[in-house]
């Protein structure tokens, strides 16, 4: 991705080694400062998940597989490091995935085994962008909600990866950004990102979508996911679900970008996907100044379910699936 | 409507006077301060109404009307205090009304009539929460959006009224409240009303909205409105027609409660209703807070047009109409 800074603009990641030190866009201080967090060791690599320096599967992902080669070529207790690493996050599936392939898989060389699964990682998210850009006409007007940028999948995205190759080949685009309340993503991330590339759009409150859809304003919805169910259902950040029913009842196309291995064959469909309640003090609370009046309670769920009936198509890796050839796929 | 003070729960309108004096709640500083605002005089009353210490129509009208009786009593000349008092907001209609009304219907005793304007407007208010509260049973789940309630209109309340009336009738009820961004109406307003009145409800973010429909957890939406056209479509607060549409989706019966006066049979259709676009800061500053990226635009409407076809019933002060009744009222 490309990022702005004092020195112009750079091509960066969202993280990288130098030399044996595990190098990060520290995320919670974005968008009003750019600062890099250096982990020196696997202690350190722990924090920067655990505190969400870094977040995002595949970005955490990736970070947990540098802190395991830094770890080899630091001469640390391999086991030690793996535990260490592997607790960052109770529930994050490539955080453990990324620990078990690199303590399979490093060889002799494991800065080399480490980089060869980042740059697998970009892969995948680039080769998303270039199937879902054919989706992009010049004047094509997208709406996007949280932030399934670079930031989130080391490099390109997967909902940002689509804009970014259309942008990247000169289309004339604009992009319409869910503040995506209650922890703002949209505003405080995909803003940020969009912004470093120079890619026309504009924030907007979540409330906003639907008149602009209402509006014919909007001719293409591009969202990420945490998982899809077998049958095509999605899990994603809460107000997906509202965005793909007002597109669905204006006949705009929705999309879903994910990598395949978002896929879960094991989840029959939506309704077995459990929704995360978060601390209601996330909706109450804005940037540490509290709104809301002493003694009213809130509800406050992560996520919800998008129906495959809402869904125009899958975008990943492999090129663009509706949702009848996913369950095929499957089959 | 009911209100916690420090010296116990007290019944008492948005506006009211006290000999000469006019007083109201200072609704710039709720939920976390209750202060009030003596108006002396009629450059008072523009400052109170300019400033939005009192906002919403019905309670802007009501506050001209009082103002107008407080510059009759004190001896003020009359055509001055009118102007003044009609140049606080440009396009409130319930102002100019009131101010003429005054003018036309104060005779020997000013603060009789402004007390007879003001007790209409709080009568109608209180009838529209009889009619509504009949949609109500014992265990409904109902889902409101921004503040339709007695600081805008006095006493009561257009959305909130029926919710008012049937928790006042010992129904168990609960409410969900969109926080309603980007100026957060239903957190800081509509929470603090339920809150006074112990009745039942919870904070959410607009974006979960839709995650209550989908799981069968709300049982009716009822909003206020800014504006009724001919055809029954109506504007109000960004957002609304999401939670339209999103409960149409899911078969959830979507209310809109509003005086008759709210009609507007000169607008043909709701694409005749102009959307005022507000300060973008709206959204980008929260409370004060930076949290956009330097460089990102934003875009803010503050209102969106419902169509008929996703509006189940008005409920009114003269009862309960389907948008197709409401045609046949304006023939």
């Amino acid at each position: 991705m490309k990022v702005k800074t004092k020195d112009g603009v750079k091509e960066m990641r969202a993280v990288w080694m130098e030399g044996d030190d595990v190098v990060m866009i520290d995320q919670r201080d974005l968008p009003n400062r750019l600062n890099f967090f250096t982990a020196k060791n696997h202690i350190d690599i722990h924090r920067s998940i655990k505190d969400m320096m870094i977040r995002g599967a595949p970005s955490i992902g990736v970070t947990a597989a540098y802190g395991m080669a830094q770890a080899a070529v630091k001469g640390a207790d391999m086991e030690e490091a793996a535990e260490t690493i592997r607790s960052a996050r109770p529930t994050a599936y490539d955080l453990f995935y990324a620990v078990d392939h690199m303590l399979t898989n490093m060889g002799d060389d494991p800065i080399k085994a480490a980089e060869k699964y980042a740059d697998s990682v970009a892969a995948k998210c680039r080769a998303i962008g270039e199937h879902g850009a054919k989706l992009i006409s010049d004047g094509t007007r997208i709406l996007t909600h949280c932030n399934a940028g670079a930031l989130a999948t080391l490099d390109h995205g997967t909902a940002l990866a689509p804009i970014r190759a259309a942008h990247g080949s000169g289309r004339d685009i604009f992009v319409f950004v869910d503040e995506t309340r209650p922890r703002l993503q949209g505003m405080r991330l995909t803003a940020w990102e969009l912004n470093n590339e120079d890619i026309p759009h504009a924030i907007i409150a979540d409330n906003a979508a639907g008149h602009y859809m209402q509006r014919g304003e909007v001719d293409l919805v591009i969202v990420g996911t945490d998982r899809i169910a077998a049958n095509g259902d999605i899990a994603n950040k809460i107000g997906t679900y509202e965005k793909a029913v007002v597109a669905n009842a204006n006949d705009i196309p929705f999309y879903v970008a994910a990598p395949v291995t978002t896929f879960d064959p094991n989840t029959p469909s939506g309704e077995d996907i459990p929704i995360e309640e978060r601390d209601p003090l996330e909706v109450l609370d804005i940037h540490g100044v509290r709104i809301y009046p002493k003694g009213s309670p809130a509800r406050n769920p992560a996520f919800d379910v998008t129906p495959n009936s809402l869904i125009t198509g899958f975008i990943t890796e492999k090129g663009v699936f509706s949702p009848k050839e996913l369950s095929r796929m499957f089959d």
